[in-house]
C-alpha cells in the first residue's frame, strides 16, 4: 500500500529513499470494512484521511433526515471541517465501501513536515488543486438545478452514480429520492446522461 | 498601500527587508473605481487579485439572469475559477465597490516564490485557510435553507448586507429577490437576526 502512496506523490515531487521509507510505514495505513464510522457528530476530529481505495461520505443528521454533504473516493482527501479544532464535529463520515486510507492526526503531519520540508510543495500544490475543485463546485452548486447537477455528477464522476446508494445521490443533489427518479427518467426518455442502475 | 500588504503576511511568516521591498513595488497594486469589471466570461483569466480595500463579485449570466456566485471583500484573494488555464473564463468579476488589490499573473507568483522561498509557508497556509472555508461553505449551502443561509451570512458577514444590493444577496441565497424580502420579513417580525436596510 505505502507504494501507491508513494506513486501518487512522486507525480508532484522527486521522492527520495528515505522519504519513501518513511511513507512506506505500516501505522499509517488502516483499513476500513463498509460500513465503518470514521467520525461522529460529537466528537473531536483528530484524523484526516487520504484515500487510497474505496469511498467515504460525509453527512449530517438535520431534523431527523440524512444529508449528504459530499462523497471521497481514490486519491482524494478527507478532511473533517473540525480537524485539529477545539470545536466538536458537525458531521459525519462513514465508508460507503471497503476503504483504505492513509491516517494522520496534525502533529504526525507536522513532523513529517519538518522532516521532509520538499512535502511543502505537494501540500501547497494538493492544496491548490483542492481549493480549485471546491470553488468549482460551489460555483456551480450555486447556480445549477438539480436536473443539471445530476448530468454533471454523470459526467464528472460517473463511476460514483454506481457506487453509492440513490438516497444519498439524492440528498447530496439537494432533492427528494423522487424527484431524483423523475430526474433520471426524464434523461433516459431524452436518451442522454448516463442513468445508472437503481440501488435506493 | 504595500504596508498594507507586508502587515498581512507578517501575520504569518517574519518578513525579511528585501522582501519588504519587493511586496511594496507599486506596480503590483491596483485601483479600481466602483463598476470596474476585472474579467468577463469568454476572456483568458490571466490575472489573480488580492484585495485591500472594497468588494469585488462574481457572476454568471444564465438565460439572461444575472446569478451571483460569490462575494470577496478585505483580505481575500478573488482567484478566477480558470486561473491561468487554457480554457476561457465562465463568468465575470466586478468591483462592487472602489476596490484596491494586488494583482498578479501565474509567472509573477512563480518568479517571487522562487526568489522568496519563505513564502511557500505562507501561500499553503492561505490555500489550507481558503480550503477550509470552502469546505465548510459548500457543505452549509448543501444542508440548509435559504433562510439559514441569509441568518448565516447576517452572522458571518455582517458588513456585506449593507454593502451589496439586496437582488445580489439575493441570487446568491438562491432564491428570487420577493423570497429575500419575505425572509428578511419574517426575520425582522420575529426580532431576530440583523436586517440590512434596503438597497434593492
Amino acid at each position: 500500500m505505502g507504494n501507491e502512496l508513494v506513486e501518487f506523490l512522486s507525480r508532484y515531487i522527486p521522492i527520495s529513499d528515505d522519504l519513501a521509507i518513511a511513507l512506506s510505514k505500516a501505522s499509517m495505513y488502516r483499513d476500513f470494512p463498509k460500513g465503518s464510522v470514521l467520525l461522529r457528530e460529537g466528537e473531536p476530529a483528530t484524523r484526516g484521511y487520504f484515500l487510497l481505495k474505496g469511498c467515504v461520505r460525509s453527512y449530517v443528521l438535520k431534523d431527523g433526515d440524512d444529508r449528504t454533504i459530499d462523497f471521497f473516493i481514490e486519491e482524494e482527501p478527507v478532511i473533517p471541517l473540525e480537524y485539529g479544532k477545539l470545536r466538536l464535529s458537525s458531521h459525519f463520515l462513514e465508508c460507503v465501501e471497503e476503504t483504505v486510507a492513509v491516517v494522520s492526526t496534525p502533529d504526525q503531519e507536522e513532523r513529517m513536515l519538518a522532516e521532509y520540508p520538499q512535502l511543502k510543495s505537494v501540500c501547497l500544490t494538493m492544496a491548490e488543486i483542492m481549493s480549485e475543485k471546491l470553488r468549482e463546485c460551489l460555483a456551480r452548486y450555486r447556480i445549477s438545478t438539480p436536473e443539471e447537477r445530476y448530468r454533471e455528477l454523470a459526467e464528472r464522476r460517473p463511476g460514483l452514480l454506481q457506487r453509492v446508494p440513490q438516497y444519498q445521490i439524492a440528498s447530496y443533489l439537494g432533492v427528494k429520492p423522487e424527484s431524483l427518479s423523475r430526474i433520471r427518467r426524464r434523461i433516459a426518455l431524452r436518451g442522454g446522461g448516463k442513468a445508472a442502475p437503481d440501488r435506493s
